[in-house]
């Protein structure tokens, strides 16, 4: 069952896919919402290829990137990624059903530290991205 | 004048680019590849934003990402990111034209060092990228 | 009970710790050695401190780096730091006695992607260091 | 000749390092201290070495780190540093000769972004740091 908080983070992210065009390019669906979590799923397509056969690094920063942005602005507050390391042990294929993972490692008054792992369908770890965020005092309007 | 190995670097990045789907996809224009340097073009569309009406940070970073990638493979070795890390300065806007230059830090036998650094038309700096690649033994057919 | 693969991971440790002389000074006690995993220990001293009174960021770093890197030549290749990203969620202080935990999040032929977590006395995140390394053809002379 | 910030900075950098034990301890000197810049200077000591007889990254790390707090702390306000990444491009040796050179490359109210760089003797990249910090509104006293 979901608490206030968590319900508040489910209104919150539906408002900010409602605008977010690239997230919506990715095809990113919505697996679970919670207070200061987010699980998110996606499909490689032919379009998100690099000239190397594989995702490009870009397709996979871009949805650990979406699946941050969902966590770290749960509460209402508009909050904007700062600084972000990613490693990349294993390359996304065209076809990969991938999962990424958002959890909130830290939290200040005004920043934040995530850890984000995507996944593929073999439970193969495909991206691990750790970011900072800063919470501006502006509430998103949900 | 271009020597030798700025020729096999243009060639290799248009190479690389034929098949670079997301790269198309972004618009990426090659204002000039040299062996271990490339600095590119692209405009931020409105299916590249985010929740909060600036463009998504996996743009920028794909952006870079890229440029990151016709640098450091400029040599024909095929070569692949590692480990990146990227700094949001200041967000992009939909019809910001937008620039990335890669240069090289370091090379040693397998592994080389880039920044990227993103700015905007007013030369605002938009993002900065610190790359660490892995150099396979496979050549690029060029 | 430990296996083959543990026996060589603590050998090799201790070997390297004969010669770590920065180790040694920083007081770095082993907790648990296995295969691709440390778990160390230190107490913050004031010759630590920087002009803030609280531990100088490069303590916590190198406290880290030195789980990193008794968890990624445990196989006895040499392994070196290629790069590193670290976030400093809470400020360490004299007299905190520091845990440092070291993980493989992957392993390839020639990198190693390890995630390292410092906690305190109050089980409080001090530090989260995601390291990438890279794995030479030498054997550590065990 | 220095203006106003050039002569705060030196002022806020001459205080912090009365009491940073850990920068002494390491005989950083001050070369040039700037608003928002600073080059420091240090030589190798065999206690800094690890076990492979080149000098522990913590020591490029917290080298790095001090000449970051210092170009970051200029202007008299406190500011800690939330999230670094470093490549080592080249180890350090016992008995180098080592200069760190700290330069902002942007700044809002509340965050910092700085790239450090250290080089030896012969002018040979051994590192280079890219720091985000968070400024608060507390007065260093000076």
């Amino acid at each position: 069952m979901m608490n206030e908080k968590d319900i508040l983070a489910n209104k919150v992210v539906s408002k900010m896919l409602e605008t977010d065009y690239f997230s919506q390019w990715m095809g990113i669906e919505i697996l679970e919402i919670r207070e200061a979590y987010s699980r998110i799923q996606m499909t490689v397509r032919k379009e998100m290829m690099n000239g190397f056969g594989i995702a490009h690094g870009g397709i996979s920063f871009a949805f650990a990137d979406s699946a941050f942005a969902f966590a770290c602005n749960s509460d209402g507050k508009i909050t904007l990624a700062l600084d972000v390391s990613i490693s990349f042990p294993k390359p996304a294929k065209e076809g990969d059903v991938l999962i990424a993972e958002a959890k909130e490692l830290n939290k200040t008054r005004r920043t934040g530290l995530y850890l984000i792992e995507i996944t593929n369908q073999q439970k193969e770890l495909i991206a691990v991205f750790k970011g900072t965020c800063y919470k501006t005092e502006k509430n998103l309007p949900v």
